[in-house]
């Protein structure tokens, strides 16, 4: 597969235009003061299916020919990406069976099956994922949509910095959370194509830093399944393509504590008003915990997903 | 005092727009469908201080004369007013008391004293707050600024109605939370001068019906200090200049039960992933319980505010 290209981000946002909301931009005097830089906050927790995962599985399915996508799409996530599957595979007329952990968000179990798509449940600690989605591929003739490594997926979670950048053309640095890297590979094109200079960060807990040690090492790592309650980045090692971008565009990655996380989620909720889950508050958790290198004054950050269970959320 | 107009409005939105945020309107499709109406959320939690309150607030002190402004202000509030009057007098460069009951949520209680104001507790169920704050505005000469009964707060307050009409101009109605009266007084005095045709309601809790009450008898009744979470709607009747404005605009004012605030919060919060406090979710919960009469086919909501303490969400 060619790796994707900032020109495949900017083609991957005129094709899921009419499919995706463009979310809004945010920004808090509050939340400022307390990380001593100024943050603007591109709101993916307000995106379709809370989550910009939508942007990667559009484009995938509106890069389908007619007839593979009569054939129906398949894919394997801990909500977010199966959300999203769903929903874009709704709009775009054809059915989506996906592939989540048996300890998913009971939210997201619910909002995959509003969207009428088929979900396979299987044991994360046993099962492999990816192995289920190729044999119901096999078993239905479904195309699998990948959670990040894949380059129309990447080109289309892109899209959320190509529009961060267009409405805040003058900030210094940008961060995302890192969980397979889909997110950060696609940013990362759009990003340094539009400004060469801009300084661009991962975030990740500690307890799932597999591109932290990846990039250390210089290849991939694999670690153990994290325990980490951001639920979205328990990937255990960076994707075969999104670690070459990666490693060329990184200035770094930022760890977080899981107590940090938790922090940020409070802080976003009560200063600025808004839920994100414990996934889209790491990058957050970094700024808060004052983690970003000197001279940064300004700073993007994408917020990721919304998607938190309420119970979990009153636990905190 | 005369009493306020639509043009006062208009006045207000160019007194007020270099101090106040312009919020956004968010729409969710998942709260259409379980309202059954085509929902337009004006976003007052993502307001300056959490709130509506600084409108007019910031209304009253930029209609201040230079000398007015120097003896400073004082307010008395459940909270939102009291932390709107600390910014409006903290941006106008003068100083803030404010009388605030001892059960006001502990959030409001900092937010507040973060704007650098003169807090003064009292007890709600056994003194009199207009009284204190007359007290003080005797003592010191500090001119004070009601949370609803003026026409410069009524007339401030109303912009948010403006600026929903502004960006949605076609619905059929439009909904506020009633306390005192003030947000929905100067909500109808703008909006049925931009469209007469346009349907207007309260919404208050069954606990804090005092509004309901007195339009239904044609004058003001007071009511025993109400027990709702809504603290923002614990006003124990509409006020002298806000009650007439109501009488003559509104079709009518929707009660809801505690429970179905609760449900709304959450409903707001899992599902459009904002987080409003007990009186901003008023109406809300009663488009969820489906009080609004027949035909309506849009509606404007004012989410009026979000300062909720973390323990009474968790509570939830």
């Amino acid at each position: 597969m060619t790796a994707p290209s900032a020109r495949d981000v900017r083609h991957a946002a005129e094709r899921i235009s009419a499919t995706v909301h463009r979310t809004p931009v945010m920004t808090s005097r509050s939340f400022n003061r307390e990380a001593g830089v100024r943050v603007f906050f591109k709101c993916e927790n307000l995106q379709l299916g809370g989550a910009f995962k939508i942007r990667g599985a559009a484009n995938f399915v509106r890069s389908l020919t007619p007839e593979e996508l009569k054939r129906g799409v398949v894919a394997y996530s801990s909500g977010n990406h199966a959300q999203a599957v769903a929903i874009a595979a709704r709009k775009a007329g054809t059915k989506a069976t996906v592939v989540m952990p048996l300890d998913a968000p009971q939210s997201k179990f619910e909002a995959t099956e509003a969207n009428a798509a088929t979900i396979v449940r299987y044991d994360r600690l046993k099962e492999n994922r990816e192995e289920i989605a190729r044999r119901i591929a096999d078993e239905t003739g479904a195309i699998t949509i990948p959670p990040y490594d894949h380059p129309w997926t990447i080109a289309g979670q892109g899209t959320a910095a190509l529009e961060l950048l267009e409405d805040i053309p003058d900030m210094d640095a940008m961060i995302t959370p890192i969980g397979g890297g889909g997110l950060m590979s696609g940013c990362a094109l759009i990003a340094h194509e539009i400004k060469p200079s801009i300084r661009l960060f991962g975030a990740e807990p500690e307890e799932a830093r597999d591109t932290w040690l990846s990039l250390r090492k210089g290849e991939r790592v694999e670690i153990p399944t994290p325990a980490t309650i951001a639920d979205g980045l328990r990937a255990t090692s960076p994707g075969a393509i999104t670690f070459p971008i990666l490693k060329k565009h990184l200035e770094g990655v930022l760890l977080v504590t899981e107590d940090e996380i938790k922090s940020a989620i409070r802080f976003l909720l009560t200063r600025m008003k808004i839920l994100v889950e414990p996934s889209g508050a790491v990058p957050a958790a970094a700024l808060l915990a004052r983690k970003l290198p000197a001279g940064i004054r300004s700073i993007g950050v994408i917020l990721s997903g919304g998607n938190i269970d309420f119970e979990l959320l009153a636990s905190l």
